[in-house]
């Protein structure tokens, strides 16, 4: 039978199970776009890295290297794009995505932005600390994208890898500012306590990143990230190195060289973690998909049998609109049967939604401190009348003053300012 | 210039305002069935008052009546109907709102099974108490209805009025049970233990749900309801009459029709209330979507003239998406001023999700509860292997035993249950 003859309880039985469908298939197209978005965040870290180490070396020869590295970026700016266009022509019925688009115009502004910049590194007239600021500025508005993408993913199979991978990402670019901010240290043969501190805390919140990392992820990526962190040894002493140099007491200045080769083959093997990660992305959604899909067919042939039966015995009809008779039991009992497993349907149906809200709930979890510091500068902001700009770096200092994290400060924060 | 020829940025910053005046839409025609649910639970609310009437009362006088009013119900039903047939026409695009479609689905599996309820109280072949635990049973499914629409409604102002207007639907139904309850006793002549404790139990739980939708509504709804208060008197003098009688000390059981009668008065006025939510309801919908349209609007044009400025100056053109050149600064510095003002856009945009975002948060808090007791069925259910309605039991007994609110209970299920 036909779903639009079907009686209105079962037709939106099966709707309510449609309406999971096309939520699992927005969402496997949010995650191609993620896995995309890291793509593209990989090669610009990348691209930085050499950047900033052509600026401050000085060296002739890493430019065309460089120059390739930005072509390499390009291609993969390109493709991401390419599914952007696809996505713009989808969005008429993406109610609910609103902030996840405003973070990708956002984004895409940053990237029309990136050819001048690029041109500016080239000409060596742009200072690097500026240059590296501007690639990370660019970087951070990608990361938002996956950000929302993981907050508003509605599956928590799905999420939990969102989650995952939002926080390798982090960690991964905090690497990649470390990487940064060692360059410049050892070019100069030495850190200012500014430098030695930002290396503190670059490693420190990475430690975090990838701690919550570990807590989401499993399987081949868990091994994968583990794999590395064993070869992390060398990393790690030369940041202790860092922490022992000042203005009377230089390194040799081609430690910088050996630093940023050690932190990129380490991003780089980073770089398997999110392949793996966006793998396990596209299988998870490939896999919910199909299941449900599975169980809508299971749910509407049996429906359509069900409601042939009933039909059949119009004395005993259960679900006729036009006559709404339910006058008698049904003489054999069969209907009544078949009506209490349509309710046990209905009910394990409502069950499975909220365990998997509960689930959602908990995966959730790890946003909140995203959520909690965005949430402390909206209130320095709309109160002390600041910058977006000004709010984050108020945040910042008072972190660094208490030593404290900055998701601690906006608690304080939001305490002092929203009385809660 | 026409929206698909504008650089990727400002296309996603209109498919962001886009998003969500759709949501704003998808959330008015949500709102529209509210309102016809409301009125239909009011419509079986009188339904289920006069066949309790007429039950316990055994007058024939009544059937007629009874019969008008199945017949007012059954209209505003079809009603409804009509709306979902709509409804079910559009869930194509719903994703995420399979929670509500699988209530609508629970409501319309109940509704279908009143008429052979209704002919059952006719015969008088039912006892009043089962007769008027299915009209109940229907009632609830029809406020779950309600319940997920404001749950997953995306606009603050929205939320607030559905939060009040289901937590007025709330008190109003309690108030139906205790009528219900009231008629049962005062028929008899004397109220048992256990009904003294129900209509105790009834009576807080009414005070709760009516402080909730007060601290929610504003405006006429409000003002209405605090003129219902202050008329309230009677019926709290006969709640005291009842908690004093006993087996042997009997009142006249004509008492049953004037409590009926003062009860049914006070329901029909709260329907004002609930008939001025809606119409708040519709006017807030209307509102934000003829604001957003307007924004809109705006948005585009002003977006598309600032597309036409920077396409006529090729050299300085920051958004062109097949030369991407952002080369050189604007000479007359008009290009990054407006490159100034759509940041400014994206930003505000941005604090303006975010501030909807925390308005939303603290609306929903008053749908906590319900969720908390949903969360602590599902861990009896899924732990001990209870049936739904043994979870909801063992919950209503273990709170009547504790002196405890549901709520209060299901927090201690759930601190024992789930470890948190």
């Amino acid at each position: 039978m036909a779903e639009r003859h079907m009686p209105p309880p079962l037709r939106f039985l099966l709707a309510a199970r449609r309406s999971e469908l096309h939520g699992l298939e927005a969402l496997a197209s949010t995650c191609g776009l993620v896995v995309r978005v890291s793509a593209l965040v990989h090669a610009l870290q990348k691209e930085r890295g050499y950047s900033n180490l052509t600026l401050c070396s000085q060296q002739e020869r890493l430019l065309p290297v460089l120059a390739n590295l930005s072509d390499e970026a390009s291609a993969v700016e390109m493709d991401a794009r390419r599914f952007l266009d696809g996505l713009a022509a989808d969005t008429t019925h993406a109610s609910g995505k609103a902030r996840m688009l405003n973070c990708i115009a956002f984004a895409l502004f940053r990237l029309d932005e990136l050819p001048g910049l690029r041109r500016q590194v080239q000409d060596r007239s742009m200072p690097a600390e500026d240059a590296d600021a501007r690639y990370t500025q660019l970087i951070g508005s990608l990361l938002a994208v996956v950000f929302e993408a993981a907050d508003s993913a509605l599956d928590p199979g799905v999420t939990r890898i969102l989650v995952a991978l939002l926080n390798f990402m982090q960690g991964k670019e905090l690497s990649g500012q470390e990487r940064a901010c060692g360059v410049m240290g050892f070019t100069a043969g030495f850190f200012t306590d500014a430098q030695k501190a930002r290396m503190l805390g670059l490693a420190a919140n990475q430690e975090r990143s990838f701690d919550i990392y570990a807590q989401y992820a499993d399987g081949e990526a868990l091994q994968c990230w583990e794999r590395i962190q064993q070869h992390g040894q060398p990393v790690q002493r030369m940041r202790e190195m860092a922490q022992r140099t000042a203005s009377a007491q230089r390194v040799d200045s081609a430690l910088a060289e050996l630093w940023f080769d050690l932190c990129t083959t380490r991003m780089d093997a980073m770089r398997d973690v999110e392949s793996l990660l966006a793998q396990a992305l596209a299988q998870q959604c490939e896999r919910r998909i199909a299941e449900t899909r599975q169980e809508l067919d299971d749910r509407r042939l049996l429906l359509s049998r069900y409601t042939d039966h009933a039909s059949g015995r119009a004395p005993s009809m259960v679900f006729s609109v036009q006559s709404r008779l339910l006058d008698a039991p049904p003489p054999d009992g069969v209907g009544s049967e078949m009506e209490r497993s349509i309710l046990d349907m209905m009910r394990e149906q409502a069950l499975r939604m909220q365990r998997a809200d509960d689930a959602l709930g908990s995966m959730r979890g790890a946003l909140e401190e995203k959520k909690r510091i965005d949430r402390a500068k909206l209130l320095l902001i709309s109160q002390y009348g600041l910058t977006e700009q000004a709010a984050h770096e108020r945040l910042q200092r008072a972190a660094m003053d208490g030593g404290l994290s900055l998701s601690d400060v906006a608690r304080q924060v939001i305490g002092q300012l929203a009385g809660n």
